[in-house]
């Protein structure tokens, strides 16, 4: 007898051994403390850029909103509950839109693209939340007293360098920010045979609420980022990624961040806007 | 002014860059040519099961057909064309079935789980052919004399060791094969927030035939095939998978194959039966 | 003109284009403040062992002292001034011992073996100090609540698995420890063509004190440690090591340390003893 | 009792737990057959420099001899009888050179300096022979049509490209090449304790005979070698080396070659020239 889906259990390719076993579905032998797990190193620096180069890489539907300041973050985690206690590192590229649906209307930051340093949360994360995840080569963090240094390669082609450096006294930020509700991204998944055509299309969004997070350390920092341009045969999966960043003009820095935090959630709550 | 979609044009997330370029969209300047591209050595070692155990891993309107054989094949390429000369390695597990659907009938290989030592065919083979692929590490082939030896790990844990060694004289193979006509998998995307729903459930076809495929050495082998069992803190991800295959009864060994090829395609010709 | 040696700087092959950079011979532009770096997480294990099966483990003019207790330590290094801020991981096996030389005689640590998952610190440590380092995949630490997990591989082979588990209230330590004065090592460099000859053989030591250390957090714990036996194909270079102290019964779990600590040292102090 | 060293064989750091398995010291069970392991793929490429700029980076009593002329070779290796069947890369750069000793008179190759991909052989070569061993991450060999592309990084700093091409016909090389009777390199282990002083310093010798060897192929090639400079945090350990090379300057192109090859020797025959 062939088997049958279970109902309410989450499954991901392959499917013929049972639901999957994931960020969102972890045994009861993990002892999930979502106050305790992860625990995380923070690492962002921002650019202001223009707002007509920056229009061009949001869907439509999508408005920039308050200035265009691109942020490179850098997640190091360790002590993470559903890989068993391992860890790995995430890259956020986001910036600030709003996103005007039928029926919903929301500020968030725009997760354009993000990088991981592990495949399996980038099967869970293209295929669960619809988070617009590449595979990156990401060292440890690089810390030479209070400056810090981050970077992405693929293949040892570097593409990404974020170097930020603590500020002694911290600064106003003053730049103007709207009140982000959390966080959007674009779920697509080609048709197969049809190509050209789409499967899925659709708005997912992260609400911001994380009540099991502490942020035990905060530091203001002042920083760069920098995009190295690839050719094909340097990056052939995603020179096109790449490029449309390192093109993006940097007027002028915005400062940076250096936190540690402890706790988050599984994403279960995500949701589809329309 | 926000983007727009080329039509035509294959899309991935992140979709906001561009066309992606991937197997099935390489640049002009690659100089694609299909018959030398990709090189692989083959290894590939079969055993028989029960067929009450397979069953049970095969989806709705799925049968199987001939002998339950399960086949374990490692494809160690290089000089892949849209990876700009680059190599990886795939695992397949595969069994003969059957798939009945409403307008398509056909026997092929049911493709239940691939393993891929590289995450940018991960993502592309999930997303448009709907490939069961997952990450491991996977060593070079180790060959001392005519004995070969692969193996797969995740985080140092190793999951699949395969065994096979050269055949003085080939034997004549008196198996009952049906005839196969392609390739089967499953396609599925769960939906987003409504956990246990699927936003894609397809069946996806690779039709058999690949034109530019030579086949320069082919020679029999003994070869043996084992799954080691995980824990969940092993593999938190996939212990699920391995442990499935790992109990499947291996009833008699069917002998293996050690093959060098070079050419392939590009799998544009991957349809959705229905 | 051929080269000379400049007098008084450290060279390592290859010698020919000028002193060699390394952790006792930084550039001025690093920066070095050894109260800084590195930080460490560093998680030990002891077992009581027999000494008639440790003694086989000791060159001559060594004996040992106190309990027979083996300790393996790893040490997960961040923040290392003279990788420029990167990090790596060593292990340390170690037990108690006195060396009795014409001139010298010292109670220490005898650094039995140690494997690190960096090359450039066992290419400089065996050559400049002669470290017993060999090289092992050694992943992040896993840490679930209050339980720890270290392991080490080589090309997919678990040999080392050591865990644990922090104790609520810290225990008196009874057993019997000799002061260490330091660590002890033999540092060995056969002589080439004249196969089974040394031309090095040294007792080589490393002064305890170490005064930029500060130790942030220490921790009792209970631990075990297991060493998996290996056949030569799977640690072809190795297996002789592990599988020695594989064989050395554990009469007893002896405890563990989870410790931070900041600071260390050049070992420019590091002495051979006669 | 203490452990006693067994007289003839090879023992290597740590010395504690038996004579060392390796390249030279290899256990029956691998039935070890000479003329067919390794299996090697060979690219290499040469440039014509300026003596003087060389000479700098020669040892005394060694001399220049023929045109100064920088081979850059990538070996890419695998079927390696003393690695269980696995394989590994390395990178040769040498040039002609002449060693007048007190006894010894030989011109051969000077090997400057080897990039490996494994830490293993650097140990063993470093330690046994006296090869100027450095630890570089090296990737498959990129092949697309008949154009080639080698290349070395170090924590993701890219430091080497090497780029050969097919030559439809095979060219007259008619460069003055003097006959070299093998390859030459400096064996040098630093004083521990004494900073700057030497405890080995020696010129050893690997005789060009290797009768086992097969060249399957061979083809010659136009090629292109690039060392990009580095700063100290891209390569601390070895920036030196990296720069002196990128810092020679290429006259002219002197071709390359494409080979693969079977079979190979222990180096058991290696000596020390006085």
């Amino acid at each position: 007898m062939p088997y049958q889906f279970e109902p309410g259990r989450i499954y991901r390719m392959p499917t013929h051994f049972g639901p999957a076993p994931g960020p969102r579905q972890i045994p009861a032998e993990a002892n999930v403390d979502t106050t305790r797990s992860p625990r995380k190193t923070l690492i962002s620096s921002s650019f202001l850029t223009e707002a007509a180069a920056l229009e061009r890489h949001i869907p439509e539907r999508f408005a920039l909103v308050g200035d265009p300041v691109v942020t490179v973050e850098f997640h190091y985690m360790t002590d993470i509950d559903w890989l068993a206690g391992r860890g790995y590192t995430m890259i956020h590229v986001w910036w600030p839109v709003m996103f005007k649906g039928q029926r919903d209307q929301v500020v968030g930051r725009f997760l354009a693209v993000m990088w991981e340093n592990l495949a399996d949360p980038i099967i869970t994360g293209r295929g669960e939340i619809g988070q617009p995840k590449l595979y990156a080569e990401i060292p440890e963090l690089r810390a030479v007293g209070a400056s810090y240094h981050c970077e992405a390669s693929w293949m040892g082609f570097r593409f990404l360098d974020v170097r930020v450096t603590e500020l002694a006294a911290s600064t106003n930020e003053s730049r103007s920010e709207p009140p982000m509700q959390g966080t959007l991204m674009l779920k697509y998944v080609p048709r197969t045979g049809a190509w050209g055509d789409a499967d899925i299309c659709q708005v997912s969004f992260t609400p911001a609420l994380t009540p099991d997070l502490t942020v035990e350390s905060r530091k203001a920092a002042a920083g760069s980022v920098i995009f190295h341009r690839a050719a094909w045969r340097d990056l052939p999966t995603m020179y096109h990624v790449v490029n449309a960043l390192a093109d993006l003009p940097v007027l002028s820095s915005c400062g940076g961040l250096i936190a540690t935090t402890r706790g988050g959630k599984s994403y279960r709550d995500q949701q589809i806007l329309t």
